[in-house]
């Protein structure tokens, strides 16, 4: 019922779901909030928030993030070849605002953010982990990129709760179970 | 120090992390659980869950999502050429332990299987939001895939928790904190 016409794609007959069904629908699903660093040409670094960052391969050691093209981030990461994804801790929600843009002390974080194991940029303090990416390999995501990275370095810190954010607010994880699980394919006899 | 070479990749000579502080790493992050649906040749539904599936574009609607080589799970997509992805409500961690092939009834879950707008596979019941994606666009990702799709419906349960895996455990979200962001690039000035 809230689908539209969409003239991109090889598939442009498809009807796909409109813009305001595609955000109420992601705002029902929480994530974890992470700062994507690069350093700039200039000696400088930049970074993205974003809740697109994801384990990519094991083996490998790989990960995975999804950036807006409207940041300017991408071409940065292709020139850098490197990047670090740092996963904040529940208490640096205000670390999160700062790199969305909305009006924090930037020159403030200047101190927190310290060369890592490969020279990447990357918080000293204030995560739960931090990768550092080796490499960057690029494909396209509609308006973002999907940007995935050789990790050469991670570290966490096992007594910091992430930070997660749902439907416009932030939170974090409570614990309500006990499984294990792993991923293996299984076949449902429907149909 | 938990560093190994690694032979794969065009950058043979980086080390990158070892398998065991690779995962002890992602142990840390929460994610949102879900189980990706596709139809078999046979009239069949296959599916894993899976704690990668993520908002990708909204101009077009996309989603991204990381699937194990191993699963045999994107072959199957890649014929069908659409897939669904049923982010499970908090109190459905059986059916997550079900598409992990860990022993529950699978013959069960066929009754909440149905065709959903564009007749892939989809969650009836049980989950907090519901895309159908009507393509498939695979880029390699180390033992992984990336798989990323044209949302052609969505469809969410408002007053459904949303299933979180940390760790080895099931969760939800614990909501604290007001803040609203959106991504937009911020300088840094360090170096």
């Amino acid at each position: 019922m809230s689908e539209t016409d969409h003239p991109a794609g090889p598939r442009s007959a498809v009807r796909l779901v409109d813009n305001m069904r595609f955000r109420q629908t992601f705002r029902r699903i929480p994530a974890p909030v992470a700062v994507v660093l690069v350093a700039t040409a200039n000696g400088g670094t930049t970074g993205i928030t974003c809740t697109s960052a994801q384990s990519l391969s094991a083996e490998p050691p790989m990960a995975v993030v999804a950036i807006d093209d409207k940041t300017g981030l991408v071409p940065l990461i292709r020139h850098a070849g490197r990047f670090s994804i740092n996963y904040l801790a529940a208490d640096r929600s205000n670390w999160a605002d700062a790199f969305s843009a909305r009006g924090a002390d930037l020159a403030e974080l200047a101190d927190i953010i310290v060369p890592g194991r490969t020279s990447v940029p990357t918080f000293a303090t204030g995560t739960t982990a931090v990768l550092e990416c080796a490499s960057a390999e690029i494909h396209p995501g509609g308006d973002h990129w999907i940007v995935s990275g050789a990790i050469a370095h991670a570290r966490f810190q096992a007594d910091a709760e992430p930070l997660l954010y749902r439907a416009g607010a932030y939170g974090a994880f409570r614990p309500g179970g006990d499984s294990v699980r792993s991923d293996h394919a299984a076949v449902v006899p429907t149909g």
